[in-house]
């Protein structure tokens, strides 16, 4: 069964079974009543984050607006063992807030300050639901940015990015998330306040932070981030490159990581993508290439300059047919601006769209975007690709109408073999959206009985009763014997010969 | 009790009070005879790793030769309930390979294979016991290395740089261990093989690599390590500067980073430091400054030239009393020659050393130092500062009689009290050295109890009848009762208004 039909089946089986009033009572005594949402149309909202493709209506939604409030709301929920489905701002893209139709919904919008920003140390600490571009806007102010920049950065959150380890245009050269979160605080399920993470570039003790970061909302809900800020670059510019084919475009992206330069960012293209971007943006994208890579260099001036030498010479060695380099700030914005509408330019040409979410290496880059090709015909759905080339993160869009069941069902089954074709070429299903719901059978392709063992111990130390985001991430042994799927790799075999990245 | 009073009594205790035989003849079935030691002469070279403050005659010594060895003898260990402690090359400063008097050494040193460099991906696949440097070295034709470089790097092998998770003059811009590990396979207790970390940015489920990376040995045992390359650099070249007080440079090294830039190396002596090395080595060191900073950078040529002026710059407006500039690759080695052997120059004027490593907020640095004076006389023990300033990480030498019992015990009270400092100006008490036996204590002042409870949980999912490594790293709470010591952050205390780093 397709885990939307699965969601769909146990809503109904919820509907009007479950009587909330008891734990309702017991939220009151430590929440405002307008924090606690119960009537249909109040929870409507919250039916489903990102990944529009699945929906549940929550059993409650509880926004509380301080630690205090969420230590109170987990403590109930433990005590009625009552599923928790944390969401920050709701624009996961993997199904990680999808809600539990016998569960809270813990939204954590509300606590959205932003607490202190000390550019001398070039840190900021703020709530989980301030928004992930505002932390910028406030450290511009010192000349000081946060480094990871998801499509979303608009209106995500800093604790969803968090959830997801989200990732972005720059993380290529300035990491994920993962990289620029310095400490956490956050409530257990128990209600118990610990502290992850350390100032220190080397934290005492286990080092429990980047298993938190990107759990999914699995092991804790967080109240406190410290981030790391970043100096604004004097200066960034963009090479963009055209070649007559994908092939020519992957070897150009090995062969400039391979001459040990590190873009602060380098995208692809393929020409579905361009076509359906650029008479939306008008970002100047060559419409003859085959495929087109955006490369930036930003530092001081004699550092760009160098470096977009460099990375010319390089492209034009790789038969590039076209070279432009972006000659304003203004022009590079504009260059950028395509990428960065890929997602609603898809808006403007199909009904919906499914955006995919997978890491291959890059030698196999052309090979897995012809199987693509293949895909399209034979779930007769199309499919565009724009992609952070430098990390070989895909993010194919599948174009479907969720109006139309077999639609829905076809882009479910295209994105599932997709994922299953990342892990076969040597892969992994993430690049930046997570597993949530959506990739939970794959998990099972993904990792060996062991593998998955060690997860489950670890979240079995924070949540021994497993009521935090159940279902989510990590599959049971039961879901991987339904699927029927073996690992491919771990367990006896070591590091495959294929290439990896 | 010290800790090293501890290890006498209980050694004493084990002296031919525990009958291995049973365990010897099991161990037999899956390990060739030459692979157990058990006479004391032959056990008598690991009785200490590093810390040779701390020592124990170990139960009995196993070097395993390979993965289906050392699967047999953490099952054999797990069956007998014999406690296991893991061994890299015995260069840990901190007690982390300290023996346990009726357990199991397991030595890795025979696994010391690198197994497969692949110069287009820049990765490596080495064995735990492959030394630190031979990786750079099998690298090298290939104009790539390995970047984290502890000052054992010539002895320290790659499974106790994970251990410890060891850091280097270069991880400032290159990161530590954690930053350069890709994936481990690993040993269980249980025997079971499981893979952490993937090779792509955002591993998918839960991200245990970087937990593991500094657990001590507390988790499993590795058998297989995957790391990254960087390309060697085209240049680098050392600024040296003077200042006329500590205060002064540390302002400097604020001021530095604060700039924006991560120099490839950034390290303060003071003038007890560089009058111990320059008889020694003739770095060129000034002797007339209290303090001198060596700040490498390194990249193309452009990047260098621009970075270096920036550096001067910077270092001329906090006041450096004298500048120079590395003007050869030649000279540049011998400015570091200074800082690399300020180890083995303590040994020329002291009969022996401890080595501290504890972390601190650079604000902080000035106060520090002056406290460690007034403890130099509490103690009357001589006591040199050579440090890693651009992470605040210290490493004082203090000098002591390791055949004055006395002396001894003023060492190790020195220790404990600068440790303790470190933590109540908002530091931690490792830098890159660990916890091991030897800063056991004062992580009960670090950590909170739910803290504590946090590591614990997760050591219990991996070893729940904690046969590895026990009594490192995570104190029990009867320990942090006896020491008497309540934690200074955490619990309801979120980010104290002290600086940190």
């Amino acid at each position: 069964m397709d885990v939307s039909a699965e969601l769909q089946h146990a809503s109904q089986a919820a509907e009007s079974a479950t009587d909330f009033s008891e734990l309702i009572a017991e939220l009151h005594r430590g929440l405002p009543a307008h924090c606690v949402l119960s009537r249909p149309e109040e929870k409507k909202p919250f039916e489903c984050d990102g990944l529009t493709l699945f929906k549940a209506m929550p059993g409650l939604v509880v926004l509380p607006e301080n630690e205090e409030q969420i230590i109170h709301v987990l403590k109930t929920c433990k005590k009625f063992s009552v599923p928790v489905v944390p969401r920050g701002a709701g624009t996961g893209l993997s199904g990680g807030a999808t809600p539990h139709s016998q569960g809270v919904l813990l939204g954590v919008s509300k606590l959205n300050r932003i607490k202190r920003i000390d550019a001398q140390a070039a840190t900021a600490i703020v709530e989980p639901g301030v928004r992930n571009l505002a932390v910028s806007e406030a450290a511009a102010a010192y000349d000081l940015y946060y480094a990871p920049d998801p499509s979303s950065q608009i209106a995500c959150s800093i604790g969803g990015n968090i959830a997801e380890n989200a990732g972005g245009v720059h993380c290529l050269k300035y990491g994920l998330t993962v990289h620029n979160v310095i400490r956490l605080r956050i409530v257990t399920i128990d209600g118990d306040i610990v502290e992850l993470g350390a100032d220190a570039p080397d934290a005492p003790g286990l080092n429990l932070l980047p298993a938190f970061i990107g759990s999914e909302g699995m092991l804790g809900i967080v109240t406190e981030v410290k981030v790391k800020l970043i100096p604004k670059p004097q200066l960034a510019r963009v090479v963009m490159a055209s070649f007559a084919s994908v092939e020519a475009a992957g070897v150009a992206v090995k062969n400039i990581i391979g001459s040990g330069i590190i873009p602060a960012g380098l995208e692809m293209m393929d020409k579905r993508a361009t076509h359906m971007v650029e008479p939306f943006v008008n970002a100047g994208y060559d419409l003859e290439a085959e495929a087109i890579l955006l490369c930036e260099s930003d530092g001081t001036e004699a550092e760009v300059q160098d470096e977009i030498g460099r990375m010319e010479k390089v492209f034009s060695d790789c038969g590039a047919t076209r070279l432009q380099v972006s000659q304003s700030e203004q022009e590079r914005l504009r260059f950028w601006a395509g990428r960065k509408n890929a997602f609603p330019a898809a808006g403007r040409v199909s009904p919906d769209y499914y955006c995919m979410d997978g890491t291959i290496p890059k030698s196999q880059l052309a090979h897995v975007l012809g199987e693509m090709v293949k895909m399209e015909e034979k779930y007769q759905l199309g499919c565009a690709n724009v992609f952070h080339a430098g990390d070989g993160n895909l993010h194919p869009l599948i174009l479907f109408d969720a109006n139309d069941p077999d639609s829905v069902r076809r882009a479910e089954d295209f994105g599932a073999d997709i994922l299953e074709l990342c892990i076969r070429v040597g892969g992994t299903v993430t690049g930046e959206h997570g597993v949530g719901l959506e990739k939970i059978n794959q998990m099972c392709s993904q990792f060996s009985r062991e593998e998955l063992d060690a997860f489950s111990a670890l979240k079995k130390a924070f949540d021994p009763d497993m009521l935090l985001n159940p279902t989510k991430q990590i599959p049971t042994l039961n879901r991987c014997a339904e699927y029927g799927r073996m690992h491919v790799h771990g367990g006896q075999i070591a590091f495959p010969d294929i290439e990896r990245f």
